[in-house]
């Protein structure tokens, strides 16, 4: 049940502060999420998925919010770093949306069970919590918007309204994580190459 | 919170079968639904948020199921619906595309609230009715690849891969009920018009 994008979000033996405890309970939060919904899961739930204790589990997480937070955290984290690799490439605009593209999407299908934890639980975050990953959100937004305004200075890019332009290019990106399983024909990467085709288009960027 | 969409499913004093009870019942799960998500929503806030006891709900719906099968039996329908009209339209395959993408996508925007039940909450569906929805499903994508492959064969929509096409079309507008809020900054019918735009440059037609 483990995807790669969970895997790689928690590397195993990764170094830094986080415990391997901290990282089993991550991945049984994510799979505990997705099969029952946020909303249905307890702490017992993913303690179980762990192989440990509901006390055990207190130890590094004081609450299932407090799972769900760094669940949302890293995983935004993950793909505006993403974003931002592409806007800082050594390339036109054009070609930078391209690769944008083709790694948001394929991150959103490799990782479509955390993809979805990532976007559609967002309402239960606490306060706080929300707020940080709001800015990640706003930021990554605004990178997407950033490249495109660039191709329109260039000439290389044709968009009437650049801000709706920038929403339908994260929007088609997030929702693959909705659709997308391990059964689809499409390999990630196919995915991820015909979506920067049809964006490429979409922002009125000569074939 | 009852969202005009949820209105329009479930018009009061609609002729039919469909009694005044069941429709506050319907319009109340969509409600609790989003406020809380499927599996954290018990049937006696359903029937709370009715201003019925739990007792009176019964008498319409066996269960909790039996409420999201109905709302989301209704909202693919109604999406279905939509999709043949703008197909069968006497237009080319350009037009009944803006068409269809138009209306999809301000219903999406309106309906936001029971478009994320709809398309969230698939898998808590009771088998025989998830084969139902995933039927409804199955004929709106196959009416946009047969509009998008009309197109192509008269040569105005220039497509690669014709399946992956017509997914990024309904999933554009699939994932407006995700964004999508009553202070979106765009009214349902702006969005869908520029939603048009940018899916018909998608599908290289000349703009």
């Amino acid at each position: 049940m483990t995807d790669r994008t969970s895997a790689d979000l928690w590397p195993a033996g990764g170094a830094g502060e986080r415990t391997e405890a901290a990282r089993r309970l991550l991945l049984a939060a994510v799979e505990s999420f997705a099969r029952r919904g946020y909303h249905a899961t307890t702490t017992r739930d993913i303690a179980t998925a762990a192989g440990m204790s509901p006390a055990a589990l207190y130890i590094h997480y004081s609450s299932k919010s407090a799972l769900l937070s760094e669940i949302s955290r890293t995983g935004h984290q993950a793909t505006l770093d993403l974003v931002e690799r592409a806007a800082a490439a050594d390339l036109p605009p054009v070609e930078q949306m391209r690769l944008l593209v083709e790694e948001f999407t394929c991150w959103h299908a490799r990782g479509h069970t955390v993809g979805r934890i990532v976007n559609h639980e967002l309402h239960a975050l606490p306060e706080d919590d929300f707020a940080v990953v709001a800015e990640l959100r706003r930021r990554i937004e605004e990178t997407v918007r950033r490249i495109i305004e660039a191709g329109v200075a260039t000439g290389a890019f044709d968009v009437q309204d650049v801000r709706t332009a920038a929403r339908a290019v994260t929007s088609l990106g997030i929702d693959v994580s909705r659709w997308y399983t391990d059964r689809s024909s499409e390999t990630p990467e196919e995915l991820g190459r015909r979506y920067g085709v049809l964006v490429l288009r979409m922002l009125g960027a000569a074939g």
